[in-house]
């Protein structure tokens, strides 16, 4: 179902255009199926990506990579761990939304792509992932406890001692419950010192792109 | 000038604080007298610096260095490039808004120090320092000419290319001319992807003393 719906965004791109490579499971099979069209069909693009793993992804498959400091964004397609109906998302889950959130924004036009277990009626199923800088730990886990929320530092599997972001950060995940307002919580949150970024993505998206057993839908 | 506020706030401080240590050419002053009086008086105090130029003069004068993990602080002392009527200021001339924004943010008194020259009666005089990831130069700079700011990325002196923050970021130093409404102000900049901290500080400020050619001032 994640391939499902990567394909079809792929299948969106035009020859020439600068592309925003969103991270995770469901933008990488965007990524491979971009890099298939540029070695079976030629298209040009280049790719602008939002972390490491969207870069290396990218090399692999012999896309183009470019930033941001020399080309806007045509399209970005991204990923999202959760999708209301207003079409506000919650981002974060591996770690990248801070990039993803610089790139997503700026993109002339955002699509997000997911299986449809990611559709939601109200954000908050899911802990909200922030990026934090590491020294002010302490009092940002007490503001956001001030807020209502519990608060978990992301610990590493694969390294020991706290997860460490492609900007050299943290992340905490943030269990609110329902996220009843996530417009005006995505502004409240980054006035929080040492709160880099948040995973509420609000009013952003132009065009959703669903994964299901009955086959792709476009929202 | 600028020696004589930093050591009146250095007589404030009481046996076993733990300090919250500002950066620049004032608060250099507020740390030394400090170490002179741990040196003379055996006065026993913690420090949690806002930079590493505050945590390496902290070490040479023997001050213990802590962090926010492990402390709360009882008293921030910290400079300031223009403080308004209402205490609100503009900070960011030294790189080091950021760190000082989450340690004066979290200290229970919040003091700063600086000559006369920095009361001005509108924010605005000087261009706005505001820190950003590196790789979010162009949207940032887009946003901020979209608020009516000039933008300058700040350029190193002693060292080729753009000043790299003690966080591994850049400066944009913004005129916005006359600053109106400092408060909602720097709500709305930490709302820009890629823009991790700004130099307004509003609704945070205990106390100021300024130093004069007339002596000492307690605001």
């Amino acid at each position: 179902m994640k391939k499902d719906c990567a394909y079809a965004a792929a299948d969106l791109v035009k020859d020439g255009q600068i592309l925003g490579l969103g991270t995770g499971s469901t933008t990488h099979y965007f990524i491979e199926k971009v890099g298939m069209r540029v070695r079976d069909e030629g298209i040009e693009v280049m790719g602008i990506p939002t972390s490491f793993q969207s870069s290396l992804l990218a090399r692999k498959w012999n896309i183009q990579i470019t930033s941001l400091d020399e080309h806007e964004i045509d399209l970005a397609v991204d990923g999202a761990d959760e999708i209301d109906p207003n079409f506000n998302l919650i981002k974060g889950g591996g770690a990248a939304h801070t990039l993803e959130k610089i790139v997503d924004y700026s993109a002339k036009e955002l699509v997000i792509i997911a299986d449809d277990s990611k559709l939601v009626d109200v954000l908050g199923a899911f802990p909200l992932p922030v990026e934090i800088i590491p020294s002010s730990l302490n009092p940002v886990t007490k503001a956001l406890e001030d807020m209502g929320g519990e608060v978990k530092i992301r610990m590493g599997k694969a390294k020991d001692g706290p997860v460490i972001t492609d900007n050299a950060n943290f992340i905490l995940d943030v269990a609110f419950g329902k996220i009843e307002n996530p417009i005006s919580m995505e502004k409240e949150l980054n006035t929080i010192p040492g709160l880099v970024e948040n995973g509420l993505f609000t009013e952003m998206v132009d065009r959703v792109i669903i994964g299901s057993k009955d086959g792709v839908k476009f929202l």
